[in-house]
């Protein structure tokens, strides 16, 4: 019985010892990780005057800046870009029309001047006509293959090691994680599992509509050319109200995009954490926010002080950015 | 030792009897039983032909006329009913405009007289115009005090005690319960944890639109008189595929409202099943099928035959319906 106490309080001495060290280990000691950790342990304390029951543990992530990088455009648009190139010898008028001809003779200029019109004629030119499962398997092939043009790695290799960390550590505190993202929710489903560990139920985000159809093969879903929801800035707390059902606890995000977002997370009457990742390192990744056309962080950097949103220095914060 | 291993023997045996007499007991043994369980136990036998990994294990519920009655009405209609009353002093103009003047007089041929469009100026008048905090709390205390007009109990003891078992079987078994539901989303999320155990993030349903405001109060959400998305027939389909992302491999129905969930359920490639509750018990619920102006069950029927769906004869194959 003596060998027996003696293994458990070795084990339990392993157990606390791999705790310590398996909490956000890429984030540096700071303002930043103290906070989270504090709230976290806050919530999760039983009669703890921030205790939240664990259904009321919602947590919600923006995803282009927040989870992984964003630049030189959202890797979206990268993606509309190839597809537009890999579909080009089917579409000959293309060499002719814009905003085609800019992605086919790569002048970037050119498709930004296109403006709000010519990225939706893209994305439903790259996104639609096709059935849901289609569409499924031509992202979970260019995510499998694509490469950033510029950190020439897998898109998904381009996520924040740190906030990896974060989503363990929610979900080892009970938390149910969610994505709420302006990105296309079709385009981010067939690999958040394998990438967040985010199921396809818990990602929330902008969407065409889908018909449904019965073909002489079976039932099917095809993908329209028209919006059916745009899940960005006032529409964020809209979607999460749509999808979820219930206010979150704790909101991450990078953006003006999230401002509202994190508004009505932290705008409730129970404890709540609000998160803005700030790109301040562009050593290791990019430097950018009131002035940067992708990701404008401006609005929600001022109200960030007022309201008590923690803002996660990226150079100072974070050990390390990619995993690899 | 040997007494341990005693004690563990003990506790198999109790363990197996358990399970024996804890799998769907107010439903007879016959046909209907034994494909269930016949179902549940090859999806989840390792290794066997039929085997589904956890995450594909995804089950989705009608609600009206499959998990609870909906006669004389769908009850979200005699909860319209009963607030036109209650708001009847609000709005003396009423007592001569019509659908409202229907309502009021207790008129229920001219209320269906005043056909969809009498309907949706209804549920505008009832379910608009409020926060959704606020339309949460009318839903809330509504559900707990109204009664059923001829059985008189709460809506929420009209449940029908062979589902809750089913229910419980399927999330016993490591399927992910959702209901998928024409009614309002927002009607049903209040209350379907509690009595369905299903949180409301897994509701899929009809809904209206909603507008984010900041007010000095704090941020709201505010109910707008717009359909957003009328979760219905072809709408089921593309309501599980907007919220679920994934086909599901149970489908649970019992009108022609669910003949397209049922068709996408089993029209995939894997083990699937599709079920309809038959509502033929006049004496211990209602009886009624392709005449019936609510729940008509007339082309799924049919279908039934042809795609191999398990039709739930609800007198024969009930021991109960309701759980008192």
């Amino acid at each position: 019985m003596r060998v027996a106490r003696i293994i458990v309080a070795l084990f339990m001495v392993l157990a606390v010892g791999n705790g310590f060290a398996a909490v956000l280990p890429s984030w540096n000691e700071g303002a930043s990780r103290t906070a989270i950790i504090g709230f976290v342990e806050g919530v999760t304390e039983t009669g703890g005057a921030n205790y939240l029951a664990p259904e009321d543990r919602i947590a919600v992530f923006d995803n282009d800046g927040t989870l992984w990088s964003e630049k030189p455009a959202y890797f979206q648009l990268l993606f509309a870009i190839d597809r537009v190139k890999a579909l080009a010898s089917q579409h000959p008028e293309w060499k002719e029309q814009q905003p085609f001809k800019a992605v086919l003779e790569n002048d970037m200029e050119a498709l930004a001047a296109s403006g709000e019109k010519g990225l939706v004629e893209l994305v439903m030119a790259t996104h639609a006509g096709m059935t849901t499962s289609e569409f499924e398997e031509i992202v979970t092939e260019w995510i499998a293959t694509a490469e950033h043009p510029k950190l020439k790695r897998p898109y998904t290799q381009l996520v924040f090691q740190p906030m990896l960390e974060l989503l363990d550590y929610l979900r080892d505190n009970g938390f149910k994680v969610f994505i709420v993202s302006g990105g296309g929710i079709e385009f981010m489903r067939p690999w958040v599992q394998q990438v967040y560990g985010v199921p396809p139920e818990q990602v929330v985000g902008s969407s065409i509509k889908v018909k449904y159809e019965m073909r002489d093969s079976g039932p099917v879903l095809v993908r329209l050319p028209e919006i059916d929801f745009i899940d960005d800035k006032a529409g964020k707390p809209v979607g999460i109200h749509k999808f979820i059902g219930r206010r979150p606890a704790f909101a991450a995000g990078n953006s003006d995009g999230d401002l509202q977002m994190l508004q009505w997370t932290t705008g409730g009457e129970g404890p709540s954490f609000g998160l803005i990742v700030r790109h301040t390192d562009a050593e290791r990744e990019w430097a950018y926010d009131r002035d940067s056309h992708v990701g404008r962080l401006d609005k929600a950097l001022d109200e960030a002080a007022a309201r008590g949103w923690t803002v996660v220095d990226m150079k100072a914060d974070w050990r390390k950015v990619y995993p690899h």
